[in-house]
């Protein structure tokens, strides 16, 4: 089935928002094996949309737009593919109620310009909108499905996802051509790209069905698999098949799958082992600990993470000697040591991790560039301190401070886990 | 100049990833007051692309395509634009030399097929790109203009700005057809969007130029003021004039413009109060650090944030009796100014702040529902508590706590700096 997705709305058109549907609509088809063919963008004006409109009746089976729905002037999605395709508009009675309830439950009177949106062009099926006052419209005209979606992200991917989806799944039943196509990412940390390529080289080689795709994303790799076949069963088992020949070369350099974060793939680690830790940041400013505590249920390792950001800070809280950080300088393989060991002691934690760098613009002197950082983890048994210069903008330096002490923290936690 | 983007890429059809490149080119376009009719997406795929190039050629006087200008086989853009318009491609030394320089630079040998990079259809003008192999391509053609740009966004914007739209600039000036069109973003907190409206209908009912458009944003109101004329000056003068209509009726409620944040807006108020800060966070796990710790130079007023998650670190660092905590839980007013006042007094700062709550999804209670945060903060003079429901996901408690810590701060240092 060949599919076209023409999104609605001079918003976009003019850049001033992003066309996410698009993409988003684009994913999800893909996991019914619906290949989208063409996307257009056009603003809100009725010639042009019924020319777009008209065009893609010709070279699609399936057509999806999103926008142009709402209750005022300026919207006219609806009157025009009911134009084009020379249907009336009848009032669904089932939206009117829905309507007057909508309004009536917020509290606020109901303006006549949002009747317009309860008109819905004859033999139409209305798709529920639990989030805003604009149905979704599904046509059935010359052998051609027709959907329309209201254009807020907020509405339209709760209508894609419980009903457009599960629609089209049937249809395709029905006919006999459901193909499903489902991916899998495989997140890789430690490696660069073209290492991981080499170490998986065989594999990407003689791939076809699943297919393999590796991306640079942020500071990681992502390897993406995409598997077709008949069944979900058949998907999945394709996907665990081939996942598991890649784990085997690249074991712990896979760190998790899909959305997971590196932080939950330490979380979990940190879980395992029953350990707490314990964090002293400077220049990454908070957002290790941000991350660490983005996981619900983080209050079961994370103890307290201080941001010792001044001289002071670091000697009054942290008991750092004053005459060490004047020695060395706050940016130094020592500090960060002293960051390490402090804050373990002070919350009695497991784990204390120390960072310390210079995250720009300024601050940078000649021994001492931009991006300059070391990294120091300490536990009872275990300790080691690294340097590294990160390049970027300042965020870019705080994000690669955390990243690498993430990563830091990953390895330790294996090692460990091995040995208990 | 009516003008159409065409974004080529099978990822792109795919929602693999998401289609900045469209949005950022037609806002750069907009600047120069070229309006976008028109954007589509296309895959790898040549009778396609040369199908959708040969439509936009009959409906627009300026087409700007990205991607698909690689060096391997499904790179297709560079030989069927050629192909439309029956031009050969020709090798440009320039271009020939310029990859030779840049594999020898990065010490790697050049495939043959990289020299395909170097073909460009007759006629045309390369530009120049710094961070990749894929040059720009710019052709004048049956009165029409034709950009080609690599599809890589961190290729193609630099590209885009410091090149293209020079060039148009240039062409449009010589045509007498310069329309210049700007926006400027008033950044408001504290004000919900139709309250904000209320306040300043008169001047929403009487837009014509600039235009006033508000946006609800993340937890903000964002207005965008949107000028035309003849001349930057002209144009700039417009905005100016309406921003100061705007601030007059809102005040301190816009506290910056376009892409400055909230916590510029803290930091630039505390440099000028000449006071120094100090935080202790709980459920908001150091996101408020991190972002006052993103701008420049924080270290100016930055001493420490120190995220006492646990209740030992509460008492142990910050000092909070474990009777109080005991008696009336970690979550509560009595904590929160607690915190505010330990760390302050800890830091030898001026101003100390605390938070705690219940960030989610578990750890609630009947009494204590997650989202419940209590946000203090103290001075030597002031000192006052605030109680928020906020609803969402984790990262929403996160994210609106912090938000609303700087919003106190914001409204403390204004007034503060108003009796200094």
């Amino acid at each position: 089935m060949r599919c076209e997705i023409i999104s609605v709305g001079t918003e976009l058109l003019m850049g001033q928002i992003t066309n996410t549907n698009a993409r988003d609509i684009a994913r999800e088809l893909l996991s019914l094996g619906i290949g989208v063919y063409y996307q257009t963008v056009v603003g809100d004006n009725g010639p042009r949309l019924a020319a777009v409109f008209g065009q893609a009746l010709k070279r699609a089976e399936f057509i999806i737009l999103t926008g142009g729905l709402g209750p005022t002037d300026d919207d006219l999605t609806r009157e025009t593919i009911a134009g084009v395709l020379e249907l009336p508009l009848e009032k669904s009675s089932i939206w009117e109620e829905k309507l007057k309830e909508f309004f009536s439950r917020s509290k606020r009177p109901m303006a006549e310009i949002n009747m317009k949106q309860a008109m819905i062009p004859r033999g139409g099926t209305i798709l529920l909108n639990d989030r805003g006052t604009a149905p979704g419209i599904m046509l059935e005209q010359q052998g051609k499905i027709i959907i329309l979606l209201p254009g807020p992200p907020r509405e339209m991917l709760p209508m894609l996802k419980t009903q457009v989806i599960p629609l089209l799944r049937e249809k395709l039943l029905e006919k006999g051509s459901l193909a499903v196509l489902r991916s899998k990412v495989l997140r890789v940390i430690g490696l660069g790209e073209s290492a991981m390529a080499e170490m998986i080289r065989p594999l990407l080689e003689e791939q076809t069905n699943p297919t393999i795709a590796p991306l640079a994303k942020g500071w990681e790799v992502h390897l993406r698999l995409t598997a077709r076949g008949n069944s979900e069963e058949e998907v999945e088992e394709l996907l665990a098949s081939k996942a598991g020949e890649i784990r085997k070369v690249l074991g712990y350099y896979i760190y998790g799958e899909d959305e997971e974060e590196l932080e939950l793939a330490v979380a979990r680690l940190l879980w395992q082992s029953g350990k707490t830790i314990a964090l002293a940041e400077s220049c990454s400013g908070g957002l290790l600990c941000h991350r660490l505590t983005n996981i619900p249920d983080s209050s079961r390792y994370m103890l307290a993470g201080l941001v010792t950001y001044s001289n002071e800070a670091k000697a009054n809280i942290l008991g750092i000697d004053p005459a060490l950080i004047a020695r060395v300088g706050a940016v130094s393989p020592e500090v960060a040591e002293a960051m390490a060991s402090g804050v373990r002691r002070l919350c009695r934690a497991d784990i204390g991790v120390g960072i310390t760098g210079i995250a720009g613009p300024g601050g940078a002197t000649p021994q001492k560039p931009v991006g300059l950082t070391y990294i120091a983890l300490q536990t009872d048994d275990f300790n080691i301190c690294r340097r590294y210069e990160f390049w970027g903008s300042r965020l870019d330096v705080k994000e690669r401070a955390s990243q690498s002490a993430l990563y830091m923290l990953y390895r330790y936690l294996i090692e460990k886990l091995k040995k208990m």
